[in-house]
């Protein structure tokens, strides 16, 4: 039997780290997260978040995230899953249909294709989207700490516009989240929500 | 007038840097080079070549050396394009297709694709493919330097005929020069191609 994969997904502070590793204990789940989970990974991570002076195009990024997450694939999730492991990982495809697509521009078609091809196809059997609203969001979240936190307003709010229409767009694949809650609220509401969709 | 791209393409020790240099000193032009021709891609350039121990999926590399392309076109090939001056590169499309598209065989429809959303659909307008004998290219060629030239013969084999290959596919885009000769005659016989392909 395969295992399952799990995707979180939402802006800056809306507790996916949080609700990623409860679910992944829940379930003996395997935990991971992008970018930088590897050791590619790591170094596209620190080019595209935390090297602020480094000149980078959009679809210079778009490449960066797909080689990262072409590495996580082949070298974690999908040796997880072949060997039965359930996977929940913080952030997948959407967020580089969100950021990358939407947030930059580049178009949802086209970023779906590279990342597409740097999993070989795999998606998502779920992908959780965590929403909090903006007064939540501004109260939790600290100053901006990477390059594309530090972005404006407006993408932000493009990137948050994107995930609700890749929800909608998607409801087979997509779960909303109501985050406006305490965690444990949340966590119940994810749980449940993994349980009527995949049954495990 | 936007100036022309001109791409030098071929296996190692078959004279690209050399001749790529002369040509663009004869006409004036830009000359550069992939990978590793921007500050982002000095860093994807010791990632895939540079880092024999990291491990390195064939579509993650194929992702990074789109990448590459990506800064490379933003940030030096269509701003000199743009303002009429003419660019030669060492390497560039062709090289993609033939060391991941034929070698790592990930498809060159695929990995075409890859290029094109990193050069935003922009293409040589003459690649120049340098073609020497197995023995030439030995007698030239010192100790694997990198983790792509220290690759086993099938796939060095592979990626000459994928040359081949594309040459004979696209005969309006790419011209096949006898690199088997002195420098002085194979820069020759490049001018003459250029000055017949493209007028300049």
């Amino acid at each position: 039997m395969t295992g399952r994969l799990i995707a979180f997904e939402g802006g800056e502070a809306t507790g996916k780290s949080t609700q990623a590793r409860l679910l992944a204990k829940r379930l003996g789940a395997l935990l991971t997260f992008e970018p930088g989970a590897t050791e590619l990974g790591a170094h596209v991570r620190t080019l595209v978040l935390d090297s602020p002076d480094l000149a980078l195009s959009p679809h210079a990024e778009a490449l960066l995230m797909a080689a990262d997450r072409a590495q996580h694939v082949a070298e974690v999730i999908r040796p997880a899953l072949d060997a039965g492991t359930h996977v929940v990982t913080d952030r997948f495809i959407g967020s580089s249909l969100a950021y990358q697509g939407f947030g930059r521009h580049l178009g949802v078609d086209d970023v779906l294709a590279l990342s597409l091809f740097a999993t070989g196809g795999l998606q998502s059997d779920l992908t959780v989207l965590l929403t909090v609203s903006e007064d939540e969001a501004r109260s939790r979240q600290a100053s901006p700490s990477d390059r594309i936190e530090a972005e404006d307003a407006d993408f932000h709010r493009r990137v948050l516009e994107g995930y609700r229409t890749l929800a909608e767009e998607n409801p087979d694949q997509w779960v909303v989240i109501d985050g406006n809650r305490s965690v444990e609220e949340v966590a119940e509401a994810v749980y449940t929500a993994v349980q009527e969709r995949l049954g495990v």
